[in-house]
């Protein structure tokens, strides 16, 4: 049976940059952009060009892309000003793109108040916008702003909006609930009418999440003919956010309903990895992930107590509407010892750890992981102080070398220029197999100055770790206070390419670091294969 | 016109007893049934009497509701037991409550693989069991276990369950979408064919949050014809939650197409506590409130862009779908990188800082704020950051002190009893009024250890600044790598319980961290109204 495509539109890094307390970097835009072009997202609009100046250098050229079409979001040319004599409009129009999709207003009631100006002009504006960036060669949509409260106010002339965007050529017309506030059988009847003015194959949805609803109205588009969705990772976006594509992904690959009736670009594979790359964008963004969200939570495939647990033992589809690898999850019934030492064995069976099942320092591991992960060390982020750990607890690590001290300096002065300067300085002593090392050096910052100190020098295992480097740094505090514990997790790369990530806790953030820091050159040697 | 009456019924302490971390005490259990009945919820399940030491002491006595029924949950009696002669039964019928909500498999497919039993005899077990609470005074209701998964595979029997219920006396016949996994119009074509065996009037709903559509499911069966609805404050609940009775309660309320139709018991006054019902719970689980919650998260109403901000301003139903007033939230506008003057002249006026719109200085300011945004301060995260970067280009910040050098010291090694012990040391120089001040402290970490170097004496200031204390410290990587930029986010609080938060970017995590001490510092003594 052939069927339609359908085709998914993400906002992460536009919309999704409205969310409160969310600030992307150039550089977060280039990962995350890379991560949803490899996961199979057909538009990907990376921001504002000319509305601040991240955005306008990251559309200074164009991503190298494998399979989507980088868009630019930007206004419709102002009231009263030709296309050619608009530079918010020029700024959009040079924007590196292969598609610009702009904003104009759909709504009267918005055209009079927000705008002030006709609704003759608006619609001009529509036009004239969307010819000039087809002239230019660009895939153009209008995103209709306030589409469902305007038509219920006037449907006459969001219907014209709509209209004058798909006359003008716009590949897509975006039907957008800005507000959030429409119900799923509202949506389902009002493109049920649009549709006989633009045809469905034209039109998309964006909706947001201010009824805890925009999921299901996202699928009412598209049950009433919509062919794109628009929304972002973890639903981030203004206010409640926008629909979510972490939820809409997997329901539309899933659900046999959508599954039947249509093709998306994430592939079965590229589905596998959704939990990581929602995990991604929150650590990237040091955010909690939300343990509850649908699929690709934490506890979305975890059974608590009791007769459930009993059930899903005999067979998981009791309790389990899809099952959980299919989007990288995996199921976790939480009971007793026995399932804590389920999971233990299935994760050092993943690890290529050999064990004894009958070894009580197995026993132990379960315990030792146990009281860690309620002092705070997050193992399920650490893969490679997990790996230590086990190792270390089933005896299979050697103790390489030793830390007999370190100190960390960090000054602010001003200099005899008068301009304040800050410097630190680390002193680490290393005991390698009786011989003491010391070494020095200064770094950006008291971390980055220990890391230098401590890799400085080790030694006979000096050539395991040249190639070593840190790549990432993520910090969280976690009870609140600089009097707190904090957590450190850092994640490491070496010369070919492999990465894997440590923790430490501690009240005092130098110690976090250092732990994290030693459990990365350790996992090195033991992955090296050093011998002591 | 007259209205139906719709009741809801909250499970927060017994369904959503099972969420992954939650841990309800008896206190807590009373605390919050008083919560939910002052709410005007009309059904409030306590518990599963019997399944723990807990529940049978919470239904040891029935507490004083004004409004709600005090609701016990249980199985029904076991497969090849008579009525009678269940003890678990027994010590539901037990149980000090008004109402008792039985669950039953109506899944064929469930009888047989967890049940272990025949569909007749689980059809008995469902008749006896009601007619044995009826028997004793109590109101029945009968959760129809795995119901829409069941009638998709054997739509007679799922059907013969519900009957078997309605037909012995059970009030309510409840649907549940156990395993979460149907969609919205599904309910609705189900329940609409269930209303031909059951009225409508009989009819409850019970929908999970796996695909992200508990709320959407929720509502989709009301339009069908069910009466009673089934969720938990903050969408608490096993795996992906319940139904989200903080964003049903508001739709009802306030979306003319429900509130036209129905009437439930929450009144509007009672609305407006909603927000802080929904912070008490997550305050006693001490749960992390979701700031993107429908209708009750801090961000809900929350506008970041330019654009939008100045159309909230000139009228907020531009981009409100409610008041928030209404559910007891607020209004907020941000200051961002895509602020444009007149998002930040509304800050200003929200601030109290007084300014002339000619004035070049906030021109100046303007710019000011996107370069540092550009650079990584998050003033939309920092208040007291935003404050006192207005008032000092505004020319209204009196330099009260200077610091002249700090140096803080970090050092790790063993101690006379071989324990590895890590001391953090602090120095700092202040100028005040020509004075020099060296003060010298110890901390938990090097931030600790400045924080108190830095407070423990600053002359003829130190008076204002006796309250202070910090409250939460977070701390993001910019780009990755420990010689990455560091942002640091500082949360401080005074004696008169008011918060506020500042920001440090450096690339040494201690110079940064520094400034928004400093920050902390001077807001203070400006808002205290110190002269210098």
């Amino acid at each position: 049976m052939s069927r339609e495509r359908l085709y998914l539109f993400d906002t992460t890094l536009r919309d999704g940059a409205q969310t409160n307390g969310v600030d992307f970097t150039l550089q977060d835009k280039q990962v995350i952009s890379g991560m949803l072009d490899a996961l199979g997202i057909d538009y990907v609009e990376g921001g504002y060009p000319g509305a601040n100046p991240t955005d306008s250098e990251f559309f200074s050229r164009k991503p190298d892309f494998e399979h989507a079409r980088f868009t630019a979001f930007g206004m419709t040319r102002r009231p009263g000003r030709s296309a050619s004599n608009d530079p918010g409009l020029a700024g959009i129009l040079e924007a590196k793109a292969d598609a610009i999709c702009f904003v104009a207003k759909s709504s009267a009631y918005q055209v009079r108040v927000a705008l002030e100006t006709t609704n003759e002009e608006n619609l001009a504006s529509i036009r004239d916008s969307v010819a000039a960036a087809k002239a230019l060669g660009r895939e153009v949509m209008v995103d209709c702003e306030h589409f469902f409260d305007g038509y219920k106010e006037n449907r006459d002339y969001a219907l014209a909006c709509a209209k004058a965007a798909y006359q003008s050529g716009a590949r897509w017309v975006v039907l957008c609930d800005t507000n959030g506030g429409t119900m799923p059988h509202e949506i389902e009847t009002i493109v049920g009418d649009v549709v006989k003015h633009v045809p469905g194959a034209y039109l998309g949805i964006h909706a947001h999440n201010d009824t805890e609803q925009a999921v299901a109205n996202s699928l009412a588009a598209v049950r009433a003919g919509a062919r794109q969705i628009q929304g972002t990772l973890n639903g981030l976006g203004e206010r409640c956010g926008n629909a979510n594509l972490c939820s809409l992904i997997p329901t539309l690959k899933l659900k046999q309903e959508f599954s039947d009736k249509f093709e998306i670009g994430v592939t079965t594979e590229k589905l596998a990895t959704l939990m990581k790359v929602s995990r991604t964008l929150d650590d990237m963004l040091n955010r909690a992930p939300n343990r509850h969200a649908a699929y690709v939570g934490e506890s979305a495939f975890v059974t608590k107590t009791g007769i459930h647990a009993s059930a899903v033992m005999k067979d998981p589809q009791t309790y389990e509407h899809v099952l959980p690898e299919l989007v990288g999850n995996h199921r976790k019934v939480l009971v007793s010892d026995q399932a804590g030492r389920s999971n233990v064995m299935a994760e050092l069976d993943r690890a290529g750890i050999a064990y004894d099942k009958s070894d009580p320092r197995l026993t132990r591991l379960v315990e030792e992981l146990k009281e860690r992960e309620a002092a705070g060390f997050a193992y399920e982020s650490a893969n490679a102080s997990f790996d230590l750990l086990a190792r270390r607890t089933l005896g299979k690590v050697p103790e390489y070398f030793k830390v007999e001290q370190f100190d960390v300096n960090v000054e602010q002065r001003y200099n005899a220029n008068g301009q304040r300067v800050t410097v630190a300085l680390a002193v680490v002593k290393v005991d390698v197999d009786g011989e003491r090392l010391i070494s020095a050096a200064e770094g950006n910052g008291p971390v980055n100055a220990l890391d230098v100190a401590l890799r400085k020098d080790l030694g006979k295992y000096q050539k395991y770790i040249d190639g070593l480097k840190l790549i990432d740094y993520r910090v969280r505090i976690l009870n609140g206070g600089t009097e707190a514990v904090t957590r450190v997790l850092i994640e490491s790369e070496d010369e070919t390419g492999e990465s894997w990530t440590t923790v430490g806790v501690s009240p005092n953030i130098i110690d976090a670091s250092f732990q994290a820091l030693m459990d990365s050159v350790f996992y090195k040697l033991v992955k090296s294969g050093a011998q002591a």
